[in-house]
């Protein structure tokens, strides 16, 4: 992983240097060819395309992969301050079917942050802004950080 | 896909040529390496073993990952009586990481259903029985039929 | 109930004949001392205190009347339309609690309506813009519609 | 409150000795009638009957009625080892409606407990078992306990 000299202090500088190093050993994200198209502090923008390897038994893209999207722009989101936190609980509601092919976009915002715990809602749109599906999650702090924690 | 000259009418014999021509088809579930262990009315039960591409930046099995089996399984589960279904909405509760290495179970059972509309629960554990997840599902059929409904 | 001669067509005035209709005959509404301090097409807000028959065994106002203001902020919302709509599913997350005399305000949004289904945002805030919940819900279009629809 | 000069070690008699004293001090319970039929180590059944002040404006009981039900047999059950607990997120699927002059009894189970949280099922069901609703609900616990914890 990365080793970082030192940390920065500025919030969105340190969310990007946080993505950097979450997304490096995060390979179920690499995978999925998602792309951490925008990061900030409490905030994410992820990116996929829709693969023939991700399409269900009804042809259309299976709901685990568009929630695995989602859940990736709640990590990011939720761990921007490089204090290392987990999903606790989530919850999706599926708007429309996404084919194969097309670009799915996740943007998570933080809602609420309260002690240990936070909840962020993910909107997941097609690329030509038609809604797929809506996601919150709640998020636990485990104490550690993500960027810097681990000698490399 | 698979083309039935005639369906089967007995309930798990139905269950099971409904689960082997969707499975043809689900390009996501083969590509993660689940396996459909069991399958009946209203019932499923899958397994995955968490491979080193469904870790994540935390080092433990992506959520997405976890979610995905659950998903496939309560899929598999509300489509067993060959009424093509799909998911309206979904819930999850994280319990415990799961490692790279482990084989997870998902088992799905059908808690009610009422008209088009339906609720299935999946526990999802480890081969030696801890509790990674709970997971409900609100499925809505959506008319046509899983095995036999399209030409191939 | 009012027997509305004519309904507006305004989508603004139309929300406040139907909350109006709806409230008249909404006993549970009434009941808990919830006032609707304003409505509009897609959005509700409404108002409650937390009464010392709302408290529960914890000294701390009932998650259940907590809900029940969310619930109804949606409902007022998702039939702003005067098109018979009711919850399906809702997820609420319980962020701080609240203490008998405060004043909660329930603010909710339409975040989507695609076909018969929709989903709405409620947040629940004491007067003094303290966060206490977030809930989520999904309605259903039942057909008929809520103002001038039954003979008084 | 109750003052309890001793509390019983038996898991039984302990979650019958928790839950006489939430109730006697739970205002909501008793304001919306609820009786606590049943208690049990991780368990709990409650009933209430659907009275004209819980009606809704669709002439349906009120789903944040339904909802508070399910609720406190949560809180009845996942209190029940007498360690003070309370709800951090709750999801209903409501499955049917339910009229003025029916009981409703809430029925509440363990499915699984993990340091400080739980997740406990309700369902929610009419005295002639069809099924209202279906309620999941996490668990957290906050220190002290509820019986015999404050003086009277």
């Amino acid at each position: 992983m990365t080793e970082l000299a030192s940390l920065p202090t500025d919030p969105q500088a340190l969310a990007e240097a946080t993505a950097a190093a979450m997304y490096e050993r995060d390979h179920a994200a690499q995978a999925l060819g998602m792309q951490v198209a925008q990061v900030g502090p409490g905030s994410a923008l992820l990116k996929m395309s829709v693969r023939r390897d991700m399409v269900n038994g009804h042809q259309i893209c299976h709901g685990g992969m568009i929630f695995a999207l989602a859940d990736t722009a709640f990590a990011y989101a939720c761990n921007s301050g490089n204090q290392a936190t987990v999903a606790s609980a989530c919850q999706i509601d599926f708007i429309a079917p996404a084919r194969e092919g097309e670009t799915l976009e996740a943007e998570a915002t933080e809602r609420v942050a309260a002690g240990r715990t936070g909840v962020y809602d993910v909107s997941v749109r097609t690329a030509d802004g038609r809604m797929i599906a809506l996601f919150r999650g709640k998020s636990h702090r485990i104490g550690g950080s993500v960027a810097g924690s681990t000698p490399a």
